[in-house]
């Protein structure tokens, strides 16, 4: 391919770049399988692209992986401006969303148009979660920390004192439109833990 | 699509999918953009899939973008045993490939034999750094610590006392072969650094 790329083309991308850096100081609610400290979302998100890559047949919608990995790759972030909700905690889902909005703004905004038209579009549809790519992705977004929760003794459902059925709804209904053998499974994992803590 | 799938295809990767957990604990040599602390290879990987993407257009050699990706994705999964190499410090290759050839046994073994084979295969592809796809992926790898050096004020070259030249041996020469405007800019950035340190 002829390089005929100027420099400019790459320097314009750097400070979107370096910003994204920011992610890896973002702290979710979930804490890493060992239970050591709370998981960031810049790990967060490389963790469930592997997820989606390594379960993609068990989408029960019509999937292009590599438009879902891309959506994984930026879906959190907006939150270097916008902070992490957690999904088990009080939400002002008005309020989030205009900072989520203005915050996509700025960061894609550092990219040159055509990307930030591509990045802003691509986001968007993941936070609407209508298209199969993004009932997927969404899925597996969601999935991801309950498999750590069991893994680490109950992590973020001890701190938000969640029941199995706040699990159902908030979670499990997201889950099982993508892929609902997942959630099956999954489900009958975590079920005697919510049993022992009377929780269920 | 039919979901004839049982829960075994999907039982049998929760192991993998657990154990890639822990490349979150492994950390290398980078500091952080603002030099608050390492850099781990999951946030690492998530970044660089970030850049690979974002900089796609500045490969000179022809690639597929999805694979590349793939490739990023889990390269570094292996320090989970292998540990990560510090590109300044003393390696002994053959001890390294060899320990890390273990790790892709180990680690890749988890999976179902289809997805075995693909990703060690990957793996192999992105070490042996010869087809294109590979090439571009190694570029990226190597250039965005550089970024985060040059960020921080220095990180690891002044861990390791590293001057300009071997900054050119060690990471230029490499990430030229994929993306040698990248690496025109890239140094012409740190070059200052370097002179103001009397290590040029
Ligand atoms: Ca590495």
């Amino acid at each position: 391919r002829p390089n005929t790329l100027d420099c400019t083309a790459f320097t314009s991308r750097l400070p979107f770049l370096n910003e994204a850096d920011q992610l890896k100081h973002v702290l979710r609610a979930t804490l890493l399988g060992n239970g050591s400290r709370r998981e960031n979302s810049a790990e967060h998100s490389w963790h469930i692209m592997l997820y989606a890559w390594v379960l993609a047949e068990h989408s029960i919608v019509e999937i292009d992986i590599n438009r879902v990995m891309q959506m994984l790759l930026l879906h959190d972030l907006v939150e270097i401006d916008a902070g992490d909700t957690p999904i088990h905690g009080e939400i002002d889902h008005k309020k989030m969303a205009a900072k989520e909005e203005a915050a996509a703004k700025r960061l894609f905004g550092l990219l040159p148009e055509a990307q930030k038209v591509s990045f802003t579009a691509l986001w968007h549809e993941f936070e609407a979660a209508q298209s199969n790519d993004a009932i997927y992705a969404k899925s597996i977004d969601r999935v991801q920390p309950v498999l750590l929760n069991l893994k680490n003794g109950g992590g973020s459902w001890i701190e938000y004192s969640v029941s199995l059925a706040q699990v159902d709804y908030r979670v499990g209904d997201k889950v099982k439109l993508g892929a609902p053998r997942v959630w099956d499974f999954v489900r009958s994992q975590i079920e005697p833990w919510f049993v022992s803590q009377g929780l269920d």
